[in-house]
């Protein structure tokens, strides 16, 4: 599990005075940098190795400008090529915020294909796949009902 | 269904030389305007009546700068007090780049609840489950596969 | 002179419910894409070709969601590698939100240096010198009293 | 003088792999934070009391993803209801990649006026008067060539 502190700032807030629902994924997507960092040691952007194939998230708390947030970020499914990152956002004071799930795919940017996952990177995946304790599930039911409409 | 029209920006591109995948949900949230005018005919922010309960999107094809998007707009699931927003992109070419759904719920900002859509709300809601002909499916099986996890 | 249409998305509104001031800067940077053109006509953005030098903006009138926006965007100063370009935005009852400018250098991004800019690009710019009618002043007198600070 | 360490998120670069020109000015707000709650001690968005002028950004050096930005925040003149506010982008190697200035006003959002700082904030103001040492100067020069075009 990686734990990544987020300050969150003004500019975050919509006219709404929270959080805006896209910022979300920005701070999912921080708390990918270690991830990144796996694939692409010297976090050199033209040498990227993964691409987002589906994002989710489900909304638990709103999130106020001058918080300090700390983004959980975990590993769930492992399959041939893609791997699911899981997230969890939660406050200061330990309110859960947000949960959410992003599917990324090894890729090869140059070729345009989308590119197995390598046994060493499988390796270090595997050891991140500790669930942080107390973190809410993703709202499964509601899911489970919708893929019968 | 609504059809709304997206310029993109080069600053909703990242560092990989497109659309960044947390600009989809802004491109969702302008494809939903004509929604928040059904509940807030004014626009006022300050009495505005939904909330976002939980977002999805799965990326089919990356989006570049200079194009000009169509986002899809259409309403599935209706519930007591929340309802299913559904979202396809499209390219100027008809190639589809994406698909999502946003939850939403009636919400009382002043009060901090839930609130029952009324039945006019259901009513204008009713108006717009037309799907796109041809729209791509969410990734259900994924999903189906994932809540079994 | 260059007329651009923007229309103002939800997520550009920060907590004071109208437009943040950092997105103006996005506003003036879409009033540049038809200067982009001239530098890179296939907008292929790995042979980008201008880089920015410096910014600024005097905020008139705070900008509203819903809103549709022109940006009017012009040429002031050519340089031997770098000019000027000037921005205005106007909304749909012909207020005036805010004035800018924006210094461009023509950069080469492999070799990482200044180029100059080219006869045929000089002899562009000029031909998109002419000023919006009415168009407000910068704050000349405000920058002049604080060069002597 | 203020500092504020600002992480630099993957979605602040754009194509051209580096922060975006419009982003300086969200680290420039960053910076302004322990500014803004001087003038609202409870950071309540509902109460807020300043109101940006004019914003100018010159930019130095490109920032790169994964870098640790310090910025540095202090108060150059003061004036009877407004006041400007200097910024300075460091690298973690000491390296300047920006230069800004900020002009904000004393600013009631209910009655749409300006407001006259009280003589408790410029004395808060004047306790940050402090520039940081090496720091670059505006391009002065520049910009008074500028203001007689």
């Amino acid at each position: 599990m990686i734990k990544t502190k987020i300050p969150v700032r003004f500019n975050d807030c919509d006219a709404m005075g929270h959080v805006n629902n896209a910022v979300y994924y920005t701070y999912f997507e921080e708390g990918k940098r270690e991830i990144f960092r796996w694939f692409t040691p010297t976090m050199d952007l033209n040498d990227w190795r993964v691409i987002v194939a589906s994002t989710h998230c489900d909304y638990i708390q709103e999130i106020n400008y001058d918080e300090e947030l700390t983004i959980y970020t975990w590993i769930s499914t492992i399959s041939r090529s893609s791997f699911d990152v899981e997230h969890a956002i939660s406050g200061t004071n330990g309110i859960w915020h947000a949960r959410g799930r992003v599917t990324l795919i090894g890729y090869d940017y140059k070729e345009k294909k989308v590119m197995p996952l390598t046994e060493a990177i499988k390796g270090i995946l595997k050891q991140h796949q500790d669930v942080p304790e107390g973190v809410p599930a993703l709202r499964q039911i509601r899911i489970a009902e919708k893929s019968e409409d």
